[in-house]
C-alpha cells in the first residue's frame, strides 16, 4: 500500500520523483526539477534565470556548536553550487530562518554576516526572505542565477566514450570541508564560456550517488578507475574505520565539486586549457559507457567490478 | 549586551531589520527587504520581477493532524498573498521539504496536491525545490511573480487624510480560516491595473502589527473606527475569552487580506467601483493621520484611545 511507504523506505530521489509527477511538466522553455537548477526564459532579456533552494537544517547540516559564519557561509554555497552546476552566476538571494525564541539575536547576526561574505564574494545580494518560529534552527537559501539565454550547462548530453572529469579532492566533507568549500562559480563560468562539458552537475551527496544520477538522465552507464579518484587528505587522516579512502571519497556526499563529461577527442585539449587557467586541480577518473545505469570499478589489482551500493543519499544511507 | 538578546526579547520586526542592515542595501532599481516582496528589474524586459518566500512548520503553522492537501494549499497561498500584495501574478514556485524520514510518501504527495491545485487556479507552476531531512515537517515556498515594469504597488506612499480599506473579513483564522484562505491576487491586480491604492499590503500577522508597518514606512497615523472592523462570523462564534470580536479580528494574524489606502478624493468613485467588480466585502475601516507611528481607535462610545498594543508578532505575543 502506498500509505505505509515512508521517505526512509523509498529514499530521497523516489520521493522527489513521485513529488515532480504531481507537479506536473513544465511548460514553455521552462527546464523543470531534475537539473540543479530550474531554468526559466525571461521576456525580452538576454539571459535565462536559475532558480534554485536548499534548507541547512540544525542537527543534519550543522550542529548546535557550529560556528554560525560557517552555517551562512555553507547555506549559501550550497545554492552558488546548483548555480555553478548550470554555468551561471549568482544574483539574488532570498533566506528564510526559522528558530526557538530562545535563538540569539548575535547567532543570526553572525549567520547572516557569513552569508553576506560568500555573496560579496560573488556578486551576490540578499534581498529579502522571512523568519519565523520553529522547534530548531534552519536555514531555507532561495537563490536567482543568471545565464546567457539557452546556454546553460546540463545534466543531459554525456555520450559513451565520454571521459569524466571532477574538480578539487573528494571525500573531506567529514572533516569540515562541508562547512568550508569554495562553490565552483568561476569554473562553472568558464566551462559554460568554453564550451566543454558535455553534461555537467554539481557533487552534493557523494559521486557514487550523484553519477548514478547523471547515468540514468543519460541513459548510460560508467566505468571509474579507483587509483585516479583524488581523496582529500582528510580522509587518509580520518580513516579508522577500515573503509578504502576512496570509497569515503565516492561516497561521503558534501564536496559540492563539478562532476562533466568532456568529448574523448577534445580530452588533451581540455586538460591542458584547464592547468593554463585554473590552479585548482581537475580530475579524469573513468569514462562513460554504453551500459545502461551500470556503474563499474576498475580496482587497484585491475580487476573491473561492478558497483551495486549507492552513496549518501537523504532519507537511507 | 548584544549577546542577551533572544529572538524573543527583541521581536520578529526588530531581528529582520538587524539582518537587512548585514544584508545591506539593494542595489540598482531592486527594491529589497520591507515589502511584501522584493522587485528586480530584468534588462530590456517588459516585466518587474517579484521575489518572495515563507515558511510553513509544523506545530506553527499547522499540526501534526492537519489535512495535508491544507499545508499545502497554506504554503502556497502565502507566497500568493505576498505576490497579491504587489499586484502582481505568480508565475513560478519552489517547494523545499524537511521531514523526519518516517514522514509518509502519502502526506507529502497529499500535501503537493493542494499546493498544485492553488497553483493552477492562478496559473503559477512548481518548477523545482529540495527535499531533506529535519526532526519536523517544515515547507519553505519560494515564489516568483510579475508585475509591468514599474507597476509594483508599494507599501509605501499612504498620506494623511488617506483612507483605510480592508478586503474580506477579519478574525476568522482561529476557526481555519488560515488553512482555507483565498489569496487576493484577482483584487490585487484589479486594483493596481485601476491605480486605486496609494499604499498596500497583505495582512499577515493582524491589521494591528501590519497597520504599524504601513505608519512607520510611511511616517504618519491612523484612527480605526472599531464598529467598521469586518469582523469574521467565526471570531463572533469562538468568543469565550472576554476579549472583544473586534480586538481578535485585529489582532488575530494570518488572515491574508488586502490592506491598502485610497486618496480621500478618489473614495467614493473607488467604492462604486469595487462593489461593480467584486462581490467581495471591501471595508473603508479608517483614515492616515499626520501624527508619526500613532495608532488610535475609535471606540462603540464615541471615544477616542490611542492604542500601545501589539497584534500577533512572531516570537513574542
Amino acid at each position: 500500500m502506498t500509505e505505509s511507504k515512508t521517505l526512509k523506505t523509498v529514499g530521497e530521489d523516489a520521493a522527489i520523483a513521485a513529488l515532480q509527477s504531481i507537479a506536473g511538466k513544465a511548460r514553455d522553455a521552462v527546464i523543470g526539477s531534475g537539473d540543479d537548477c530550474a531554468v526559466v526564459p525571461v521576456e525580452g532579456g538576454t539571459h535565462d534565470w536559475l532558480l534554485t533552494s536548499d534548507p541547512v537544517v540544525e542537527g543534519i547540516h550543522f550542529d548546535a556548536d557550529t560556528d554560525p559564519r560557517l552555517v551562512g557561509r555553507k547555506a549559501v554555497g550550497r545554492v552558488f553550487s546548483d548555480i555553478a552546476a548550470m554555468g551561471g552566476e549568482p544574483v539574488w538571494l532570498l533566506i528564510n530562518v526559522t528558530a526557538p525564541e530562545s535563538c540569539t539575536l548575535e547567532w543570526l547576526r553572525t549567520v547572516y554576516r557569513g552569508a553576506r561574505s560568500l555573496c560579496r564574494k560573488y556578486g551576490a545580494q540578499i534581498i529579502g526572505g522571512d523568519t519565523g518560529k520553529g522547534p530548531i534552527r534552519a536555514l531555507h537559501v532561495f537563490g536567482v542565477g543568471r545565464v546567457p539565454r539557452g546556454d546553460a550547462l546540463r545534466r543531459s548530453g554525456a555520450r559513451p566514450g565520454d571521459a569524466i572529469y571532477v574538480t578539487g579532492r573528494l571525500g573531506g566533507s567529514r572533516a569540515g570541508g562541508h562547512l568550508k568549500f569554495e562553490p565552483r562559480i568561476e569554473q562553472g563560468l568558464w566551462l559554460r564560456e568554453q564550451g566543454w562539458p558535455s553534461a555537467l552537475m554539481d557533487v552534493s551527496d557523494g559521486v557514487a550517488t550523484d553519477l548514478r544520477r547523471l547515468l540514468t538522465i543519460n541513459r548510460v552507464g560508467a566505468e571509474l578507475d579507483v587509483e585516479a579518484i583524488p581523496v582529500s587528505p582528510a580522509v587518509r587522516r580520518l580513516n579508522d574505520d577500515g573503509q578504502a579512502p576512496w570509497m569515503h571519497a565516492l561516497t561521503d556526499g558534501e564536496d559540492f565539486e563539478l562532476l562533466f563529461t568532456v568529448s574523448p577527442a577534445r580530452c588533451a585539449l581540455f586538460e591542458s586549457s584547464w592547468k593554463d587557467t585554473f590552479r585548482l586541480r581537475c580530475t579524469r577518473i573513468g569514462a562513460i559507457t554504453a551500459t545502461r545505469n551500470v556503474l563499474k570499478l576498475r580496482e587497484a589489482d585491475g580487476e573491473v567490478r561492478t558497483w551495486e551500493a549507492h552513496g549518501f543519499e537523504h532519507f537511507r544511507r
